[in-house]
């Protein structure tokens, strides 16, 4: 079924203490994208400068992208630079350049106006509400957000949320919004503002999934080798929407799980190059091997019946 | 079969924003014990004063605790008081009085020298050892240790760790130990110095268990309401070997990570209430319901087949 993503697409300057890449795609809707075109076809809005390199949209072109809603603007290509220490985990900007980025208003055409799953990537909740505004009859609109919105945009932000369906953020994020410092008592207090569910994602310890009635915790895949983390939050949501679009509109809880695995999965190949280096390697085969492998990683037998 | 634990048994004062409780039973040795004891008899080693309240030692005796090795000394007993700000998980140390844990040195009898599974509680890594010279035949040594010891006795940490099969420490300690950020890398790192297992506890995050050629990940309990983290990870240890000495001698991957998820059902107990509150107040079948619960939390299908 039809998945529609709304949100960046950078040129990103990244340097981990593995080295360092300058200029290489980036962008929440780059990952999104591409995570999710291993599940379905994928219907991309976003924004690029003159500069940016007629190779990135060939990619995105062949990986199934339909790139008909990437306006191209005068101007340079929306541009981050960012630095992680040894701890890998946030990163510290730089510079962040908004370029064309500035002026970006999606504007769906006839035909992703008929999407059925739709992301909203971390854009201002304005933005996100207007692309719901123009959507018709979505089976399952998420969004991502950051604490920039949460400050400083929050009655938009409490707005969107009220028209969406699920909402990814990061233990962080869930307590700056919620007030809460118990990321389950955060969880459902953000559940109170609108979404029918959060997910939150925590880096290396996992992903949990809370609905009123229902609730999913798993682990991050161990790795020892975490080479660059950016995009992985955005590739997790690309692999969790695009196993959702794969389902037959079923928002079932196997499905969901399903769902938060495959995210997570995913993701795990993200962080193990730069940029979407390693996305464009792999195969389904190799995910459907991660994702047996994260089974065999976290089973555990039930306990013998007790005597009474 | 035999579990001897040897470790501290503390009056405890503990300020979280729940509350406030002064002189409580407290340890590592207490924690464990209790935990262990919803298993298998355990026995104790460890010091207390004259002021020691008979009352706790009758509640350990009622749990089928054997108090033969707690020695009564002159003096009082080893007293901690920690506050836990509003995040509830580290807690800041406010005062530490070893009294007679000053001077204690484990003496087991002839009974405790047969002992089949033993822990070695967070004490001095040469009094560990000394323990370590008296068992005769263990099935399994496993051992906890701090930072304090990492930093300050690094030498002699590293002659006991030669001597254990199981080390539990928390990721912070595996780091300190190691010198690798990377907790995968830290916990071989540890496997190097000697240990056939690690298990490195996440707090709020789960737990992991790493052997050479075998990784087992688990998240934590989900909880609404933490109240009071003190002892959580003894008590974690306590269901882990307590799981252990009811395996007939087995050390098998299911039984190990059976335990891995006992130990983090039982600390979710702990944490409700202040001290061994709720642990006092549950039975067997809770553990069970709430390690049921745990599996319906984190289950998750397989992947349909590929198609070729």
């Amino acid at each position: 079924m039809s998945l529609l993503v709304v949100g960046s697409v950078a040129l990103d300057s990244v340097e981990t203490p593995f080295g360092l890449k300058e200029d290489v795609l980036g962008g929440s809707a780059s990952y999104f994208s591409t995570a999710a075109s291993f599940f379905t076809p994928v219907q991309m809005v976003a924004v690029v400068g003159e500069d940016f390199p007629k190779a990135h949209l060939d990619f995105l072109r062949a990986r199934g992208v339909d790139i008909d809603g990437v306006s191209h603007e005068k101007g340079r290509t929306f541009r981050w630079k960012g630095r992680y220490s040894w701890q890998l985990n946030e990163a510290e900007t730089l510079d962040t350049q908004l370029n064309v980025f500035q002026s970006f208003s999606p504007q769906l055409s006839e035909r992703h106006r008929d999407a059925q799953y739709v992301m909203l990537g971390n854009i201002h909740p304005e933005l996100q509400a207007r692309v719901v505004d123009q959507v018709r009859a979505p089976r399952l609109v998420a969004a991502d957000t950051m604490n920039f919105w949460i400050n400083g945009s929050r009655p938009a932000l409490l707005k969107t949320l009220e028209r969406v369906n699920l909402l990814f953020v990061n233990d962080a994020e869930a307590r700056q919004l919620s007030g809460e410092h118990n990321i389950i008592r955060a969880a459902r207090a953000i559940l109170a503002m609108g979404p029918q569910r959060v997910v939150i994602k925590r880096g290396e310890y996992g992903a949990m999934l809370v609905e009123k009635e229902h609730l999913f915790v798993c682990p991050a895949m161990p790795l020892a080798d975490v080479f660059d983390p950016t995009g992985a939050g955005d590739t997790f949501a690309g692999g969790f929407m695009g196993t959702l679009a794969t389902a037959g509109g079923s928002l079932d809880i196997p499905v969901l799980r399903r769902a938060m695995v495959m995210g997570s999965v995913m993701a795990s190949f993200t962080v193990e190059q730069f940029s979407l280096e390693r996305l464009r390697e792999i195969s389904r085969s190799d995910l459907h091997q991660r994702f047996s492998e994260f089974k065999r990683l976290t089973h555990f037998d039930d306990l013998p019946v007790l005597d009474a």
